[in-house]
């Protein structure tokens, strides 16, 4: 039975017939996993997504979250279904087993969050932060705060959160302005407003852990003057007393067009709703060292943007699946130059072809996209030389903003052609296609707009260490592109040669943009820049999707190669005219004054 | 006061420095008229538009049509605002004065209905599908009908509604099933269920009348055996009784993603629920003769299809006109560089100016390419010489399923990109942007899809009669150019030059496409082919705009240069990649076994 949610076929192909992800367990740190223990996990994560999560999503939808001005209501099927999450151990699933974690492969886990983000977004949300939390902590904090607040996260008792945005520095967070004193006991005061908090209360778990960053009073300016705080929601048990509530309340909650069934919030810190130990201020708990915030902030962020980047690939992917089998069970027109006869399913007519092509290559590209970024993650954490972290570490770099902003753009774009696949039925909430439009047009915003990706990929990861992020991805590609050419396939090595050139013009944009030692110029176009390099790095993943597929005779694996020729012959060549602006220096958006617009 | 809803100085630059619309009033048939009259008209479109329409935009969202099993309730601001376009004298504004209308030209209409669609584009389907009705029964109906439907139609007394789709046979109208049996009164009695009917019911007015596409049985099959009927929901008073409910019923509503004001409908006919005059059916009218309602329909359906396009650009242009007005008043971040200082608002960054400049570049696009549209119409009414009426309809037959289908793709993007520019604001309820985003994601579904127009503009308009409305389209652009040439201005020339080029390409795969004679290998990327030929045609009317601002020295001038400038540089050249996939008869969807999907 397809349960429209995701293709365990698909992900058995780029587990085991490209990434050889079975291989992973000849390392010592993964020695406890077998290809038998990725599988039952895989088919846990199906089951569960399909059986707890897949069956309310609508209702996530109809019913969003309500604040009564002291509590937050969440639908109970969503308390059901991260308990089944957590009873099956997932939240530590993927964590070392130092911290109580499972130690699965990243690549494993990737795979079997993509059943629960298809399935479920919204509901989703609430261990993704949790699980971002938790790693964030057991990477930076005291061996005493990862007992205290990490081992409930994984037991599921506590749910996290990262607080970063305020109401006037969205983007921006040098201009945050919640402030944390200082304390006599160690422990510090929180006082400040935050805005744009998902899972930021409800009643879901025993506590919440909210990582919030704020500045400490005296400390440098700008991002270097940021610390991180823990501040729980309920404050430990003090000796002759139980739990107390933390100074932490919700100005409101946000009601948004999509991703309705994940609470949005409003909290401030600190306003003397309570008074912790009779004294005003939200209880924080420094993580690390003071203004050391932003750096361990970037640990959960990165982690938290390859997430974004796999929420939409999985909302383009079932709502392909979806759009799929509309169009085969359909009957509507006839075939070009037929007049009788009976109608044929609408997946008879080329256009509707192309709108599942296209839909295909960009769900199965960013699939595949996301599961090679979490090769690198693997590397890093269980690769026994020093060379293979470095270059994990160093293809993270240039590859992050891409896995995030890529697929937030054209698994969107996937949605929006599901939709139209459907007509006007599409158009209803009859069919789950429109909550997945709206769903997914969140993710092109949260965890860094594309403009922020955009800079981040053109103003740092391709500059830093003089470029060698950008060379060591070209000369990766390039690898593939021999390959293609190895293959003897006259088509496979077409591709390669397109690919070539088009890698070539990442190289030379990237260098005149950055000739004039203008970073002004430079930048003025880096969402051109960060579009035109997000296909070429997709048409790559296409490559190496279609020699793994080289072969073999199968429906599955011809759809492979189709993808991969749709990709190369409708998507690939719209990067010309982005290269030729980028390389034109234009100056348009530069030069415009803001009063003639 | 700036409204945020449309710009009344970019109308009264299209009409009156580029159009020349006063003209018109020269014409016998707009003698009554004057540019006084024009901006009568066009200020009470404002007015009215901002005062009964704007301020239950969100209400309309949020309160949908109910339907209780009996009636449709809709909220009590719908009827108020549409008794005041009523009363203005609206729905006959650009109606012949043989039926009782006020023959204001189409182009300025066009204008006063752009201010209604920007304002509430839910509110406003219930006249502009009333006006696609009325004037269709002008156009062919008898004199008697004329009176009895058309003029309390006029007056805002009755409603219309155009039923063509029914569940099975949804773009494909060969298949409908519904028949209309013939009475001895002359008269017909019709039975079959429809879907997807915009105000198919409601308690808005004292009556609905429906124009129904039906078969006559024993009539030709296929679209050849079509007719066209008039089913009141009411029908006249009889002798000796009031008025009695004719039979059709909904079956139920449709739950839509966006456009929620309108109530959309499923309605039954004839299924017995009420039995007219003792009898089983529908009463239906025949409209003209027997068999010939598609071609009447289609009097109707490109007019819709004008509309739609409007509609579409309306909702991108004041989510252009909020997106603007939040990136003026929005502080965050510094310019590239900068760490210090206050911060600035976001409109002083590039990427924003490029989000906006796009939209701009696709709204005020959109609206001049329609406002071009409605001359063409105007000169249909007006024109004393056949020939000007004659290039009038063949420019029409081509630019039609472009109005429809290039603002329904692009001004979506606009809002899309009005979101972007809001950030995490955009994606909530509290701004407007996001259900202008919802709503417009209707526009490239209804009245034939992106698929339909390009197999109308690919497979009709361009070939027929030898290609007469392809060759007088280039012909027309290539005097831009020359006028573009003409003007001495270097960039403008440039333009011109571009454009040249571009429509060469048009020439060259028109011709490509169809050199094999075989309709499924010229159809088969007829998507790519709309997609290409309208940004061409969005080119050419920015030129039109650049060249009626060139010599103008002021800021709103400065803005035309600039979108412009956008266009050329960063949207004209997209076309490049798809003329390149045309041209190579590119085989991917039409070859594609669906098995492998």
């Amino acid at each position: 039975m397809n349960s429209l949610i995701m293709s365990a076929r698909d992900l058995e192909f780029l587990l085991y017939e490209w990434l050889d992800t079975a291989r992973l367990t000849e390392r010592e740190y993964y020695r406890e996993h077998s290809r038998e223990t990725f599988d039952q996990v895989l088919e846990l994560a199906q089951d569960l997504a399909t059986e707890y999560f897949a069956p309310h999503n609508r209702a996530n939808d109809l019913h969003e979250p309500t604040f009564d001005g002291e509590k937050v209501h969440v639908l109970p099927e969503v308390e059901r279904a991260l308990k089944a999450f957590a009873e099956a151990g997932l939240i530590g699933a993927a964590m070392s087993e130092r911290v109580g974690g499972m130690q699965l492969p990243h690549t494993v886990f990737t795979a079997c969050m993509a059943w629960f983000y298809a399935a479920n977004v919204a509901t989703t949300s609430y261990p993704m932060l949790t699980m971002g939390n938790a790693n964030l902590l057991a990477a930076h904090a005291s061996p005493e705060q990862i007992e205290q607040f990490v081992t409930p996260m994984i037991e599921g008792r506590y749910f996290g959160t990262m607080a970063l945005s305020e109401p006037q520095a969205g983007s921006n967070l040098a201009d945050i302005t919640t402030r944390a004193e200082p304390q006599e006991d160690g422990t510090y005061r929180l006082f400040g407003r935050k805005m744009w908090i998902s899972g930021g209360d409800h009643e879901l778990s025993e506590n919440i852990i909210h990582l919030v960053l704020a500045k400490i009073p005296g400390g440098p300016s700008g991002t270097r003057g940021i610390s991180l705080f823990i501040v729980p929601k309920f404050l430990p048990a003090q000796e002759g007393s139980g739990t107390q509530r933390n100074d932490v309340v919700l100005a409101g909650i946000n009601h948004k067009m999509g991703w309705r069934g994940t609470v949005n919030t409003a909290p401030i810190f600190g306003d003397g709703a309570f008074t912790p130990g009779g004294r005003p201020g939200a209880v924080g708990y420094l993580v690390g060292e003071p203004h050391r915030g932003l750096a361990y902030m970037f640990h959960m962020m990165n982690e938290a943007r390859l997430g974004i980047g796999l929420a939409a690939t999985a909302l383009g992917y079932t709502g392909y699946l979806k759009a799929l089998d509309y169009a085969r069970s359909r009957p509507q027109g006839r075939p070009t130059g037929a007049k009788d006869g009976p109608q044929v399913p609408i997946v008879d007519h080329p256009d509707v072809r192309r709108m599942l092509l296209a839909q295909k290559s960009y769900a199965e590209g960013a699939l595949a996209l996301q599961l090679f970024c979490a090769t690198l993650i693997d590397d890093l954490r269980s690769a026994t030389t020093d060379s293979v972290r470095t270059r994990a570490e160093t293809l993270l770099r240039v590859l992050t903003p891409i896995a995030k902003s890529w697929p937030s753009q054209w698994c969107l774009a996937a949605n929006d052609l599901a939709i139209q696949v459907h007509g006007g039925a599409g158009y209803t909430r009859d069919y789950d296609v429109e909550q997945h439009y709206r769903d997914n047009r969140l993710n092109p915003i949260h965890e860094g707009t594309h403009g922020i990706q955009s800079l981040d990929l053109l103003g740092r990861a391709v500059t830093a260490d003089n470029g060698a992020a950008l060379s060591l991805l070209l000369d990766t590609i390039g690898e593939t592109v021999a390959a293609a050419g190895a293959t003897g396939d006259a088509e496979l090595g077409h591709f390669g040669d397109d690919l070539a050139l088009a890698t070539q013009r990442i190289a030379t944009s990237t260098a005149l943009l950055w000739k004039s030692g203008d970073p002004q110029i430079a930048l003025a176009n880096s969402a051109a820049y960060l579009e035109a390099f997000g296909h070429v790095v997709v048409a790559w993943i296409w490559l190496e999707q279609a020699i793994a597929a080289h072969g073999h005779a199968s429906v599955f694996h011809d759809g492979k190669r189709a993808a991969a020729r749709y990709f190369y012959r409708w998507e690939l060549p719209r990067t010309t005219p982005l290269f030729d602006l980028l390389d034109s220096l234009d100056r348009t958006t530069l030069d415009l004054d803001p009063a003639s617009l």
